[in-house]
């Protein structure tokens, strides 16, 4: 029996022999094509600056708040993984924590990238444990030394045709413009408008940001009717600098339409701090509604994310920050909170609504039915805890039956981690062979239609979701 | 590779070759069982006219809500699809969208029923698309004017045993004694009862209806004590006409009972048009209420489908009406809305009251439960956008732990699309057949129990849970 | 092809041969590992009088509301089965009904443990019916009377390491300190402080009850102070008597803080019966918040078992008592719920709060994102409804990509129902090993790692989350 860094080229693929066979077949046609990654949070300037990643641990488990969540939960604080001293001491540490930890990622999606990765990139051939750490980390450290694991390097080889990063709408795209105009650089990166803090005056810091929101935009004067032209100013001025979405967070997504005298009104509530939670929700709830609408005027795609509470932790927040493993989702409801502005824009074939759901009881339930009949409702990909390879079965077989496969928006990494972006693309192309294959040996579809469908799920399919 | 439609024999089996040698034997002692249809959508006038059916597009897309819904996310107006003009040049060429959009079924209900009628009915040996698309309309349409293709042909062939309309309560359900005085046709069609609109005053038009009802009961003047004499009148009326079943549909299952002093000066604010929203919940919950109770006195089984928004796009329902693909699914709660009436009617031997649920949550966490216990209660097949395959497994497999296989309704068709009907109860056998095989094979049920079962998930089961 | 009983060796083995072939190698390695039962109900006077059962009536069905429930469905009364009369003739009854409905089980968790101990305890080798039952009752009869089948014979071939009966916190326990000074007995058995009928004044009694706790913990005078130091006082007790855990249930897990002048106040309202239901939820809440932060602090474990609407028929519960079948679930939600005690505990390591759902949404939504941060929640295994085949996959598919193998409670057989032990931990082992199984020959796991998880499962991780 192999190590799990040996990697099984049949990984994923169903044990039944006809289905994996099937399986197998559609999978070659599909597993060389490029990368599109139209939604994720690679920092940027990894790529701008193209320098070496620091080490073992700075790459693999500080920025990584799946994997730091799964140690916490050991007894380990987050100080010792990267939220405290990083020195190359403290580095070894928190490596070593991880090594001797394996067991716990046996089975998750963490430990599936990882081990894909240090198969793939470092040829790694032992599973991680106590005694191997220190070993593990040199030949990490030795490869992350080399020309070859520069990220410019690695965003080719990883053979990558587009890729999003997300960013604060008051942003200048400064990084942006350099990359594109880096002759040196050929890759596609693209910015991503992400107003979340801008729209809700529960967030902290609300009033603060509307003010530098407007200043962004150039407009004089803290009213109503500048806050909401700075957003179509703003998102002008990411669209021109090759954004092609708008990102959405939200714990429940709820929309309604207020008038303007209404929506004056509250906003000046709210920039005065004298805003009640009720009238704060129905603010955010026009905000949302007010994006949509910015989307079917601009035709920015709008991705919404919705379903979690963050840093459930004041504790852990206050003293480490948000993503730190702590966002615990809850359960979601589009069908009424969509309703007011789908009433309006649900028809406007410009809108490209892209519905993520932590919930996975929406998946049939809500967001399928609504994509099978709204031409700008999209079905969002499994999203953070589900982006593994079961619960990507599940969603296709969620959703296939409702809406077939050309109402979703293509697999999304939506990582921070920029090495697991082909382990995460592989395992959806991977996992939606499987299904295609399974519904080919059933009868359901023909090869033929499989074969195409497997192909568009890649190819076709994020590309007009995204409109890229 | 075969075409999609060269029927594969073994469709829907699973690909592991022992589990599917056994669904095999299974299925074989069931494929040919007559078809019982208890619930359904068929309009009677099919039968009682039996003329010819139009043309293809009039056959398999204009009254076919679940295809016309996919084609108008890829931008069709549904004008295109049915809901306009409808002459030849007008069905053909919304018989050229489908089958040029053929790619946005696979994987679908609508798509696997579709290619099995192509396959079965009309020797379709090819895969639709934009080319052969004028000369399937041909293929076709030379098939519909032949006279083995006449609805009542097609009702035997078919092999129905029990054919459900659904009907307004005040119908006078002449074309059910027709069909049942006509010598010429000896299938069994019976209607049912669907008072819906007539229990919800936030329904439009209710005042009128509720007249309607007492006049069509023979009744004199608009009282609560009348209305309700109205519903047992009529009920009676359907059963004396053959209706073995009520049926209602509601968004949320709410029951209360209330005083016939509160409910009479509801009854009045309704009428007159000055009900709140929440009397009229009041109201609507103890309509639902009334007719569980009026289920316990006269045997008529009870189906309650919930959870579904009606006409979420108003502008589409405005233009096109009610049935254009946009009833979308919401979250549904059976155990605490439900309790008022089982708390009084629920031990009571004489009332069937199924729950179809579309929120598949609920079929684990709340009606297996139910069905466990309350002899009353019973599991309703999985509805609308669920009896898909997939669907239908995770069903079997939700509720059989908890409930077993004697609890349920039976397949249901629901369908308003008459030559779907031998395709969707064929897929239900298969299925069916399917998850008991894999019983057997795990050493679960022994090979002598999954027979007998089979047999009467088609047979027995339907006729105890509606009284046939 | 065998009968039921004739058990297969392989059951619930998956039925794809490779699969297959690793399951078994899997467990062989844990199918005689003693058993550890940390929670349930048996009754502890069955190994304290260590007496025969009485007969197979009184062994199989009048205790098993599990069974009594699909019975009841078929219009059997509760009295027919174990409420009523029970002398022998009722009992030849009440086995009679159970062998001529034995269909009804078939497919469910309670089919499968009985054909399971009928086959492996009593060597029965026929599928009951109406046919053989008078005989079956014979044969298990005759068993019951040899000394092999006195209960601490059985405990001791059932190979339990650690067994948890269910207490009330007023109980002296003497009966558990006679059973542990016994020294013919060598097992070990402890008690569990179930304190949740003295945490909501909602509950019928509450304040009775609430005197009596503050009388067994020795201390006089009904106030606040006194019932909290009431609570902590018997705690103690039970630990001092072997208890290594508190277990709740409630409908809500509602938690909140409240100053000891407000939870005063309630408790003073509560005593005199004039709290409101809103103030009786604050006080419930803040119970359950208490319970948490003196488990935090004494260290007994918290099994939280949340989410059923108790005695659902109140005709039934009047006339038949609890647990006659008819506690139905409800959706639950762990997120907001349990907050304020996260906020307060969370990060406490000396914590142990294990999460049961028997909503099984909140698998994969709530309680594996909570326990894969927090290091004091734990996946608590399916409970009642769901401890089935499947049910139990789907559990495992469910939470092991968010929060791996080592978050969890270990399998629980939460039963009164002695002679089911090891039909349910053997069920759970397989279930178990056919899961890891798939994700070996599916290269998500090595078969190494496997193999330590399979054992983990089984042995480490039940002793760690229960701290044995």
């Amino acid at each position: 029996m192999k190590s799990l860094t040996q990697l099984n080229p049949q990984r994923l693929f169903p044990a039944e022999p006809t289905v994996r066979a099937v399986t197998e077949e559609l999978y070659d046609s599909v597993k060389d094509l490029p990368i599109v990654s139209p939604h994720g949070h690679v920092d940027l300037q990894l790529l701008v600056k193209n320098e070496p990643f620091k080490n073992p641990a700075d790459l693999f488990i500080y920025f990584d708040h799946y994997v730091t969540r799964l140690l916490h939960t050991q007894g380990y604080d987050l100080s010792e993984l990267g939220k405290g001293d990083t020195d190359e001491a403290a580095a070894r540490k928190a490596w070593s924590i991880l090594c001797s930890n394996w067991h716990m990622l046996a089975g998750t999606n963490s430990g599936y990238w990882l081990a894909h990765e240090f198969g793939t990139l470092f040829n790694i051939d032992e599973t991680p444990n106590s005694e191997n750490a220190a070993e593990l980390y040199d030949i990490v450290q030795e490869h992350l030394d080399q020309p070859a694991f520069l990220p410019r390097a690695l965003f080719d080889r990883f053979n990558i045709a587009f890729l999003a990063t997300t960013d604060d709408p008051c942003d200048d795209l400064a990084g942006h413009r350099d990359l594109a105009n880096d002759p040196t650089f050929s890759g596609r990166v693209a910015p991503t408008f992400r107003p979340d803090a801008y729209l809700d005056p529960r967030k902290p810091g609300w009033a603060q940001k509307a003010g530098n929101l407007i200043a962004a935009a150039g407009l004089n004067g803290q009213s109503f009717v500048n806050f909401i032209e700075a957003f179509r100013i703003r998102r002008e001025f990411f669209q021109i600098n090759g954004a092609v979405s708008v990102d959405v967070g939200v714990t429940e997504p709820y929309t309604v339409e207020l008038t303007e005298a209404k929506a004056t009104e509250l906003f000046e509530q709210a920039l005065a701090g004298k805003i009640s939670e009720t009238d704060a929700r129905e603010f955010a709830g026009f905000m949302l509604f007010e994006q949509i609408r910015m989307s079917a005027e601009d035709g920015l795609v709008l991705t919404l994310h919705a379903g979690v509470i963050r840093n459930h932790s004041t504790t852990t927040f206050e003293k480490f920050g948000p993503d730190t493993g702590q966002d615990i989702p809850v359960a979601v409801e589009f069908v009424e909170n969509l309703r007011p502005a789908l009433e309006r824009f649900g028809l406007n074939k410009n809108l490209h609504l892209i519905l993520f759901s932590i919930d996975e009881t929406t998946w049939s339930r809500e967001v399928a039915p609504l994509a099978g009949f709204y031409p700008s409702v999209f079905i969002g990909a499994p999203w953070w805890f589900l982006d593994a390879p079961d619960s990507l079965l599940r969603f296709r077989v969620a959703t296939t039956e409702i809406a077939g496969f050309y109402r979703g928006s293509g697999f999304i990494d939506d990582t921070r981690a920029f090495l697991s972006i082909p382990a995460r693309h592989d395992m959806a192309r991977r996992v939606d062979c499987s299904f295609l294959a399974r519904l080919v040996v059933e009868g359901r579809i023909t090869m033929a239609q499989a074969e195409t469908i497997a192909v568009d799920l890649v190819v076709t399919i994020p590309r007009k979701a995204f409109k890229l």
